[in-house]
């Protein structure tokens, strides 16, 4: 019978993936340990090719990661961050960018992640029926995005206390007509602007501020959608001083809305976003800054220690800090007649 | 001996990779052809499998994307358009992220896409060595950075136009003092900043300006680069009045200097960039615009037909136009004692 990787493993002590990625000159495993592998190896007569290797531990060496939107900032960021973790470690990326719905569907039904991946990094929050999906595959997975969940190592932020902290600024502050430029979480099951939203609802109740619905606008957490909701915002009877956006992009949308119609930003109206976005500071923008990076780094690290590791403790949810930066987009409101 | 796909495809009169995708229920096949080859392959006894399909046709069905930093605007918008394209036809991406030299060297020693990949979108410049190790591979290959290139379909645009416009602009407004932010074009050999500089010295030498070193900064291609290139440009003897920023991330950098320096845009200095970035808007920036999605899109689409008709022509150089967009960046220079 052929020596199997299996059997190398053995002797040596270390995995069957250690093996397989000391022959293939993969990283992660240190020069010594590398040369012990590759002599109890050839005494042994085994050789190692790619699709041996794979074929004998099961492994592709192939990270999937399934994206929403890869062009936009907060998911090309965590991409980017995460990649470099998984390239670092030896692995590819097979990337899954599911901006419409079509892809979103095509990906679902069809599962081409199949047999190809060892691990998925999933930055969109799935339905019961997707992440039903998922689990098929049977290789762990993590997520940037959304709170604690069956099944996936989290690495997130608390959106409702990052939400809380814009809003109580605005407060302090003095605002009392206070907007909100918000993402609908629609069918995509995205919990963010649902717990940013409830924050918003919060503070102004803490506040002793009525709720007004006119002055929360959808901005689908996009640029041009934020510049949208603002233009809908100064539309209503008695526009918003003061305006919280469920995300950067969105607050500078708002931002050019605001440029637009000859106001001046935080004289008329004062404007805080959430994600301290890499232009957040050349515009001046008030935000609660989370670092992304941070998040897609630490995503990839868990997810790779659940792979090397499989004996190691079950997914957990980490949360990563945030905090309010105070630019030049939110100030006290200015005086007015009707204020 | 067993039915193989290339004895469906010879009764089917179609290709052994259409064969394929519509067995795999794969798009870009029509209902009615796929429901004509199912018939013909069942008749014949054929079963597919992804495996079998693969190994049959040798292909993967997946396309290489290799980038240098995916986390940059011009980078994720390619990838993002080009993934739709490519996820649409029924191709899977594998993404090399390669923003490190690390990762750079680490994917040309070891060239991992060998044999995984169908075709390669390649969105660096490679030097002869490399553009040697890609062309080992036997696939089509695309670009979208750079001129023309032999063994790629380049996507392009005419980089030395762009900027002639842009400093033209600038000097037509009155301005003498005319800096620029680079990209330093190191290693990575690309023509971009190249062609790009090219420009800003033909249009000063054309307009009797001449050239002052001083005036010329290295801003890397990043935000804070373009920010500490304004700064050393603000800190020379005689500061320019009009800065070119070879990029509109470079230029947002220059806006966050000017800022910090209390100077007002385009009042004391005028900036004008180079790429319509989607916040180019957001904060008045006159620039250079291009259609970096339709890049992407062209790209992806000229490389899978290489790959659908590989009697198709040999590849070309598309070029896609570009345009000067005049926000309120820019403006004649203020009359000082000294101008």
């Amino acid at each position: 019978m052929a020596v199997s990787i299996v059997d190398v493993a053995h002797a040596t002590g270390v995995s069957a993936s250690t093996v397989s990625r000391a022959l293939r000159g993969r990283p992660g495993v240190s020069e010594d340990v590398r040369a012990q592998i590759a002599a109890v190896a050839e005494s042994l007569g085994y050789t190692a090719s790619r699709s041996a290797a794979t074929l004998a531990s099961g492994r592709t060496f192939t990270i999937g990661v399934v994206a929403p939107y890869v062009s936009r900032w907060f998911f090309g960021t965590v991409l980017d961050s995460a990649e470099q973790v998984f390239s670092a470690a030896g692995y590819d990326v097979m990337l899954y960018n599911l901006g419409s719905h079509e892809a979103r569907n095509r990906f679902f039904s069809k599962m081409p992640a199949r047999k190809s991946v060892d691990a998925m990094l999933c930055l969109l929050i799935p339905t019961e029926q997707e992440a039903a999906a998922l689990h098929t595959l049977g290789v762990p997975m993590a997520t940037t995005v959304g709170g604690p969940r069956p099944g996936f190592t989290v690495v997130g932020i608390d959106d409702y206390a990052g939400a809380t902290q814009a809003i109580r600024h605005l407060v302090n502050l003095g605002h009392r007509r206070i907007g909100m430029i918000a993402g609908a979480s629609g069918p995509q099951q995205w919990t963010t602007p649902i717990e940013r939203r409830r924050a918003y609802l919060d503070v102004l109740d803490e506040a002793g501020i009525d709720h007004d619905t006119a002055l929360e606008a959808d901005g689908g957490f996009t640029i041009a959608g934020g510049e949208r909701a603002m233009t809908e915002l100064l539309a209503v009877a008695r526009p918003p001083t003061a305006v919280f956006a469920q995300s950067d992009e969105m607050a500078m949308g708002a931002l050019r809305s605001l440029r637009k119609h000859r106001l001046k930003t935080p004289d008329d109206v004062s404007v805080v976003g959430f994600d301290n976005h890499e232009l957040a500071d050349v515009v001046g923008l008030t935000t609660v800054a989370q670092s992304v990076t941070d998040q897609g780094t630490e995503a990839a690290r868990l997810l790779l220690r659940q792979l090397e590791e499989p004996d190691s403790p079950p997914p957990v949810y980490t949360e990563m800090p945030i905090g309010l930066v105070l630019r030049e987009t939110t100030a006290p409101p200015r005086l007015r007649g009707t204020q």
